[in-house]
C-alpha cells in the first residue's frame, strides 16, 4: 500500500494555524517562510514515498533479528537510513552549529509525520537520536559536545534513550543501576537496560547510549539518578572509533508491532564496567532526561496522528475499490463501492476528522514551541512555553489513544480481509498500540497535566486556553453558515466542561488526590478533544473565507465538513466526560482491593 | 495465565436476572433449575480451566499449519477435542431426541462463555457446529437429521458455515457457487469459498460443510440462494464413512488473532463436483442461513464477554503484583502494586462493568430465548422471541465492540510488558479484532437493529424496553441510597436519549435512509449501552436487598459498586450518542467522494 503524504493539509496547518509568516519574523528563523515548508514538506514526500514508506510491510514480515550479540535489521533499511543520512534529514531541527539545518518545529514536525507515516519502526531510530541529541545541547559540557553532536545531528552515529529496568518501569525511583567514579574523571556503569529502541542494531558505525544510573553513595530514589554517555565503540581523540565499550545487546523482544525497530535488553558492565561520560552534574539526571522525553514525547504524539492517517488512506483505498452491497438511498442500483455506505463513510470521517484535528493541535503546539524558543519578547517567550508544554500531554495522549481507534477503523473497514495479515491494515493498528505506552503511559501522560500543568498554577494556563477558545467561538457566531453554527455549538459546550474539570483539579488536588486521580485520563481526553476541536474550528473560519475568495474551493469544503463532522461526532462527547470526571470520581475507587 | 470461571457472577445473572426458577416451569425444562445450573458450571468450569483453557497461548504460538491438503491443529488441540466431545459438551442445548442434553439457553450460555474465556480458537469448532446442528434441525429433512444429527450433537463430527466468497462478503446477493440437480435428487456443488473456520482440520473424522450455492436457472441475488450439505467424506446406508467427497482446503490464512483456529479457503467441485443434499427447499437457503447466523451472532456475542473476562482477569493479576510508584494519596509510602494507582483501578473498573454488564444483558436474551421456545403461552413466546431478536444485534455488536476496548485497555494496564508477546496480554486484543467482523460486522448488526428491528414495526419493541426501564428506574427512585439514586440518574437520561433515537429512526428510515443508516452504529452502540446498564441497575437493586439481609455482603457490595460506576462512566455516555444520531447526520455524509 502506497503511502501520499498530506502536503495540502499541512500547509494549510502551518500557513493559517501555525501562522508560519510570524515564525519567520523570529530572530534566527527568518528563512522559514511558507515558501521553504512547501519546498522541505516536497522534497520530503517524495524521500519518505520513494524509499522509506515501500519499507513498512517488509519490516513487519521480516523484523530485526539477533544472534549473538548482533542485531541485524530488516533487508533494505541499512541501505534506506544511509539515504536519509546522506539527505541531511537528521539535523532538519537542530542548530546550524552542528551542522544541522536549523528549521523551526513548525516545519520538521510535519516532516516528523511523513517519516512515521512511512515507516514507524524505521523512524524510530531518527526520534531516539533527536532526543539524545536535545539531552546533550542542553545539558553537555562543551566536550561532550564536541565529541558527539556533530555525529548525531548528521546521523552518522545514532543515540538512544536507557531508562527502563525489569523493576523500574514508570518508576524511576526503582532504577538500579549504578556508575563508578574513576580517577580519570570518567564512570564505569554497571546494570540491566530493558526496551532499549535502536539499543542495537547495524544502521551506524556507532551507538551513543544515554543512561539513567546511581553513582554510588547518591540519595535515593529520583533525586539520586545521573544521566551518562556510554558509547558502543569509545572514541579517539582524533574522533575516530575505538576500543568496544562494555554495554552488549543480550536479547530482543518478541512484540505485538513495531516489530523492524529492535527493542533491546542491554548489559552494562559484565567485562569490567562500561565506560560513561557524566552529563551536566550529578544528581540532575532525572532533569536532563526530561528535556529529551518532552522531545519524545511530542514526537510520540506525530507517530500517532502519521499512523492515523496512514490507515485512512488505506481504509480510503480499500473502500473506493471493494464492491458490496446496494446503497440504502437507491442511488445505484446494483452493489457499490462500499465508500457509498453510510457507515463505512462515518468510520472514515471518523478517521479522518481524528487525523486532521490531532495534526491542527500538534501544528499549533509546534508553532507556540517556535516562539517559546526565538521570539525576542521575553514575555511572549513565556506565555508561549506555558502553552506549550500544556499540550504536550495532550499531543502525546489524546494523538496516541485516537489512533488506536483510528487503526480498529481501519482494520474495521476492511471487513474480514482487515484481519488478514496480507492486507495491511492489521500492521497499524498492532504498531499503534505501543503509542500509548511508551515515553510515559497515557496515565503518565495525564499525571502531568493534572500536577505540573494544572495544579500547580491553579489552573491559569487552562483557564487562558478556554479565553482562546471564547474568542473563537465569537467569530463563528458571526457567521451565518450552519456550519459554523453547528461547530460553535458544540465548542462552546464543550469548552464549558473543560471549565468544571480545570476547576475540579486545580481545587481539589490537593485534598482529593484519588478523586483528581481517578478523572485524569479522562480530562486529558477532555482537553485533547477540546483543542483539536477548537483548531478544526479555527480551520473552518479560515476555509470559510478561502472558499468565499475561490481559493481551492473543493479543499476548503473538505475542510469545513471534517470540522462540522468533528464537532458532532467527536467533540460532543465533551460534557460526558465533565460528568465522568467531576461527578463519578467515588465509584473509581469504591471497589474493595480484594473484589477486583 | 489461568482462568478461573466466574461463576458466582454467572449464577447471580441466571438467579436474579434471567430468573431460571421461572425458566424452569415451562415444559421441558423442568430439570434446569438453580441446582442443575450450578452443577453444570461448575463442572463445565472445571473442565475449561484445566484442559482448555491452557491451550490457548499454545494455539497461538504454535497455530494450526497447512500441507498438502491437510490441516494440523495446534498440538493438545485433538486430544482436548475428544475429552470435550466425551464430557458430552457439545449436545449441551440441543435435544434430547438426538441425543443432546436439551439444558435451556439460559444455562447453555454460561458455559459458551467459560470455553470461549478458556480458548476462543478452540471454541469456534464447536459454536459452528452449533449453527450446522441448529440449520438441519430447523430446516433439514427426516432423512438428513437421521444422518448427522446425532454425529454433531455428539460432536464426533464437526459443522462448518459456508457463506463468503471472494466477492461477496457481506453481500451474499454476489454467490456465484453453484449446484446442479443430479437424476439421483442430489446436487454436485461448484465453487470457491473463502473464511470457512474449521473448514479443513484434524480433530474429528468427518466435516460436514453447509454451503450456499445457486441451482442452475434459479432468480438473481439472494432469492435464488439454496443451502446444501456437502460432508468432506460421504456416508454409507449404514452410517459409516464412505469416499472423499470433492471438496479440499487449498489454503488457510495468516491472520491478526485466532490463529490456532483454522480460516480455510475450500475449492469444490475441481474433480466432478462435490456431491451436496438440498437442506429444506431451492431458493429458500438465505432464510434457513439466516437461523444459524441468529444463533452464532449471540454466540460471538458471548465470545466478546468471554474474551473480555479473561483480559480483565490477566490485568488484575498483574495489577496486584506488579510495584510501582507511591500512591497519589499518600496511603503507602513506598512504591506499591499498580492496583492502588487511581488511573489503574478506572481501567480495571472499565474492563469489569462492561464485561459484567454485557453478561448481564446476555443472560437476560438467554432467558428471553428459552421463553420463546419453550412458554406454554403463545403470546408471552411471542413477546419474548421480539425482545431476544431485538437484543441479538445488541449482544453481537456491542459486546464485540467493547471486547476490543477491554482487551486494549488490558494490555495498557501492563505497560511496557503488555507490548510484548510473551506476556499474553496482546492476544487477547487480536483475538478480539475479529469478533466486530464475522457473523456480520458491527454495521450489519446494525442494519439489522435499524431496518428489521427497529423500522418495521414502527419502534414498538424499542419503546416496550424503554417503558421496562422506567419501571426500574421507579423501583431505583424508591431507594434511599446515594448508589441507587446515582444510577436512577443517569438511566432515565440514557433512556431518553434512547427513546429519541428510536422514534428518529423509525420516523426516518424511509425518508432519510441516509440520515439514518449514518447513525446506524451509534444507535446500537446506545441500545447496547442502555440495556446492559439496566441490568446492571437491575443488579444493584437486587444486590442492595441482598446485602441489607447478609447474603455474601462483599460480593454484593462489589455488584452495587460496578453498576453505579457503568452508570457514571459508561452510561453517560449515551446523551452524547444521541446528539451524534438526531443531530449530526448530515456532516456523516457531507464530504464529496472525490475528497476522501
Amino acid at each position: 500500500m502506497s503511502y501520499t503524504a498530506p502536503i495540502k493539509d499541512m500547509l494549510f496547518d502551518i500557513e493559517h494555524l501555525a501562522d508560519i509568516a510570524k515564525v519567520a519574523q523570529m530572530p534566527g528563523l527568518e528563512e522559514a517562510g511558507l515558501e521553504t515548508a512547501q519546498a522541505v514538506l516536497e522534497e520530503c514526500a517524495r524521500f519518505n514515498q520513494d524509499v522509506i514508506a515501500p519499507l513498512n510491510v517488509e519490516g513487519d514480515r521480516n523484523p530485526s533479528s539477533f544472534k549473538d550479540g548482533q542485531v541485524t535489521t530488516t533487508p533494505g533499511f541499512k541501505e534506506a537510513f544511509a539515504q536519509y543520512v546522506a539527505g541531511g534529514w537528521q539535523g532538519l531541527q537542530h542548530p546550524t552549529d552542528f551542522a544541522g539545518q536549523g528549521l523551526p518545529k513548525t516545519i520538521g514536525a510535519a516532516c516528523v509525520e511523513m517519516l512515521n507515516s512511512a515507516n514507524m519502526s524505521f523512524a524510530l531510530c531518527p526520534l531516539l537520536t533527536d532526543g539524545a541529541t536535545e539531552a546533550l545541547l542542553t545539558a553537555g559540557s562543551d566536550e561532550l559536545k564536541a565529541v558527539y553532536l556533530e555525529k548525531l545531528v548528521s546521523g552518522q552515529w545514532t543515540g538512544t534513550m536507557n531508562l527502563t529496568e525489569p523493576q523500574a518501569g514508570s518508576d524511576l525511583a526503582l532504577v538500579r543501576s549504578r556508575a563508578e567514579p574513576q580517577p580519570d574523571g570518567t564512570y564505569k556503569v554497571f546494570g540491566t537496560k530493558i526496551f532499549i529502541t535502536y539499543g542495537e542494531h547495524d544502521m551506524a558505525e556507532n551507538i551513543v547510549h544515554l543512561v539513567l544510573a546511581r553513582v554510588s553513595g547518591a540519595p535515593e530514589g529520583v533525586k539520586g539518578i545521573s544521566l551518562f554517555v556510554v558509547p558502543k565503540f569509545l572514541v579517539n581523540k582524533d574522533g575516530s572509533l575505538g576500543a568496544r565499550n562494555d554495554v552488549h545487546c543480550v536479547s530482543i523482544e518478541h512484540k505485538l508491532g513495531i516489530k523492524a525497530s529492535p527493542t533491546a535488553v542491554l548489559q552494562y558492565g559484565d567485562h569490567g564496567g562500561a565506560i560513561g561520560y557524566l552529563v551536566g552534574e550529578e544528581n540532575r539526571g532525572l532533569e536532563y532526561m526530561f528535556i529529551m522525553m518532552n522531545s519524545a514525547r511530542y514526537a510520540v504524539g506525530m507517530q500517532g496522528i502519521a499512523i492515523a492517517e496512514r490507515a485512512y488512506q488505506h481504509a480510503v483505498a480499500y473502500a473506493k475499490e471493494r464492491v458490496q452491497s446496494r446503497p440504502v438511498d437507491g442511488s445505484v442500483k446494483a452493489s457499490a463501492p462500499i465508500i457509498h455506505h453510510p457507515d463505512v463513510k462515518r468510520m472514515l470521517m471518523t478517521m479522518r476528522a481524528y487525523t486532521e484535528g490531532c495534526r491542527a493541535m500538534a501544528m499549533t503546539a509546534a508553532a507556540a514551541y517556535d516562539a517559546a524558543h526565538h521570539h525576542p519578547d521575553a514575555d511572549t517567550r513565556k506565555q508561549n512555553e506555558a502553552f506549550y508544554e500544556f499540550l504536550v500531554p495532550l499531543v502525546k495522549g489524546y494523538s496516541t489513544e485516537m489512533s488506536l481507534e483510528v487503526a480498529s477503523l481501519g482494520v474495521q473497514v476492511h471487513g474480514g480481509m482487515g484481519f488478514i495479515e496480507e492486507t495491511g491494515a492489521a500492521q497499524y493498528l498492532r504498531d499503534a498500540k505501543i503509542l500509548t505506552i511508551y515515553e510515559g503511559t497515557t496515565a503518565i501522560q495525564a499525571n502531568d497535566l493534572v500536577g505540573r500543568k494544572t495544579a500547580r498554577d491553579g489552573g491559569q494556563v487552562g483557564k487562558a486556553i478556554a479565553a482562546q477558545i471564547e474568542k473563537t467561538e465569537a467569530e463563528l457566531a458571526k457567521r451565518d453558515s450552519a456550519d459554523a453554527k453547528a461547530v460553535a455549538k458544540r465548542l462552546t459546550a464543550a469548552r464549558q466542561a473543560f471549565i468544571d474539570v480545570v476547576g475540579f483539579v486545580a481545587g481539589q488536588t490537593k485534598a482529593s488526590p484519588n478523586a483528581v486521580f481517578a478523572g485524569s485520563v479522562p480530562y486529558l481526553m477532555l482537553g485533547g478533544n477540546l483543542v483539536a476541536g477548537w483548531q478544526l474550528a479555527r480551520s473552518l473560519l479560515v476555509a470559510e473565507d478561502l472558499a468565499k475568495a475561490g481559493t481551492d474551493v473543493p479543499f476548503m469544503k473538505a475542510k469545513i465538513a471534517t470540522a462540522r463532522f468533528y464537532a458532532e461526532h467527536i467533540l460532543n462527547k465533551a460534557p460526558g466526560l465533565r460528568d465522568s470526571i467531576v461527578d463519578g470520581a467515588d465509584s473509581v475507587t469504591a471497589l474493595a482491593l480484594e473484589a477486583f
